[in-house]
């Protein structure tokens, strides 16, 4: 397999491979504070939300290595802010949350251990959480790799690839298991404007795996959709909600209603990480809006007139009626979603 | 009204618009050869299928002006051979060759007049192909503003506006006639990726006519239509079938398809020039596939990887079954659009 380098622990500082200047450049973001991982999470030199909460553990660890002289005490309160302010990096990837919770849940469960002792804790814990990532996308990828033929052509949307993850990838996971398992598969990949991770990451990606991708433009998917070139839909997710409705990268619930419409099978891959069973219902997933910068650009260049105004919502609810199956690393899980989420998990 | 240029005949040229240029420079482009003008439609120079309808009537004209001292035959054979290059501009507008044979129909008829009497005959009749779209831009935005109310949102996609036409607009012709009748209209544009006429037209043309515009991208269409925001979806048309199918940019059908599953309107506006009474449905239309070149770069950049292919459908085709109606200047059209749009054409 082709190793992409999304993020590392490296000599004490977190490293990102720079998304924003992929394809072009391959370069390498090097972070020695948290609020460099914070503004790298900010700003989307790494993003999809399993790679967000990566970041976001291996942030708050960074930050917890700079406070093993201090007092516990001093070390909580100082910890606390650092929590705080790595919440407010972005609102909808559920993963991000997650993260910090799971670091907060053990310094909490540590309470006898020095600031010294659980700055170790909290680096293994945050490695724990990208190894297991990349453990959970294998998994996801031979559940979902079962879903797709010999032959098949999948579209697919934005990066949900190993780029947006530890390093294998969630839709692109399932994609990259069927290649491996020795299927052709082809790909058709939305451009997925504004940030391009479709045309900037997917193309990329999926080039040097040497599995065949087409690029399109946004408009075209309808088209592609209604040509009978496409045997799957399959994207991923930035949170999803315990009745199965999904948040993920603009322009998602338009392919879901396409798919629907043309009677394509629409996937969402995700880690069980990215469930968050205390919203009910999409309805309640804070949606991002990014600056208005991002539409009147492209590439770096103007597009449009100055003074135009633009919205820029980063994110849609698909409905759960939608997605034809939800793919974790723990199975395969069809609607009523409300019922098969809860009960796969607890039969795990 | 703020007046739009996109083409003139000008001291024995043809004036366009440069409208790859827009909306950062205003620069004209003029044309002393019909081949000219043939290279300014194949490069979008000005596109939109009514304005490309005008674009090749005063071609031909511009091309029948070389001729006048010519014996009628040898003017016959070059006209043949003009008529031939010119159909081959761009196949999916079928203004072009409604135009083509509209102008051909006249030299036909005047059989026994003068290369020089015919050039001018040929010139009058591109002025009027000219003057008549603009009329029938009038009185399509008359029939379809009555559909609009005062603080309407209206979505709209790529641009069928002025630009699109010889002066007003089909699509945002109903936008502007509702705006000078006194309702508050705002838009939201889609940047109709590849080329961007939304971003770089329809954004460009609404604020100097002072009608409020957002522009967004196209993924964020489906968003907006569940948002509850949007009133109605208009757009323009490329191609009508006998049947209403209807041939338009790409990413239009998505719209449609999104725009029904949320209970909104959608509405084609575009002349009668447009409809194509020869194809009984939409699938016998030709669609243009473009180079993917438009794909690959935004702007001037590239924003894919070097090597990746692309696919780039020009059109898409949005069933009939999608559209609440067709607005052309006789009036308002509804399904069953084989019964409708035979029976109005005759009575009118």
């Amino acid at each position: 397999m082709v190793e992409i380098k999304t993020i590392a622990w490296e000599d004490g500082r977190v490293v990102m491979i720079d998304q924003r200047k992929l394809p072009q450049r391959e370069v390498y973001v090097s972070c020695r504070h948290y609020r460099q991982v914070i503004a790298a999470i900010k700003k989307m030199v790494i993003r999809g939300a399993p790679a967000i909460g990566i970041a976001a553990a291996m942030g708050l660890a960074l930050g917890a290595q700079k406070l093993r002289e201090k007092g516990r005490k001093a070390f909580d309160r100082q910890w606390a802010t650092m929590c705080r302010e790595m919440a407010e990096a972005r609102p909808t990837a559920v993963n991000l949350f997650w993260a910090i919770e799971r670091l907060q849940g053990l310094a909490n469960r540590e309470s006898s251990a020095t600031a010294d002792e659980l700055a170790n804790l909290l680096l293994k814990e945050a490695q724990a959480v990208h190894e297991e990532d990349v453990a959970a996308n294998r998994r996801m990828g031979l559940w979902g790799q079962a879903l797709l033929s010999d032959g098949d052509a999948v579209l697919t949307h934005c990066n949900a690839g190993a780029l947006a993850t530890g390093g294998y990838g969630t839709a692109l996971g399932i994609i990259r298991a069927a290649h491996e398992a020795g299927k052709k598969i082809s790909v058709f990949a939305d451009e997925t404007r504004p940030f391009l991770q479709g045309a900037r990451l997917t193309a990329w990606e999926l080039q040097k795996c040497g599995i065949p991708v087409t690029l399109i433009s946004d408009n075209a998917a309808g088209y592609l959709l209604t040509s009978g070139r496409i045997n799957a839909v399959i994207v991923g997710a930035d949170r999803i909600a315990a009745n199965g409705d999904v948040a993920n990268k603009i322009g998602t619930y338009s392919l879901a209603v396409l798919a629907r419409e043309n009677g394509i099978p629409f996937y969402v891959a995700a880690p069980e990480s990215t469930i968050d069973r205390s919203l009910s219902a999409g309805y309640k997933i804070p949606i991002e809006e990014r600056s208005p910068d991002e539409v009147t650009h492209c590439g770096g260049c103007r597009i449009a007139p100055e003074g135009v105004s633009a919205l820029n919502p980063a994110f849609d609810i698909t409905p759960s009626a939608y997605v034809t199956a939800i793919i974790t690393e723990k199975g395969i899980f069809r609607g009523p979603y409300e019922e098969s989420l809860k009960q796969k998990t607890n039969r795990y």
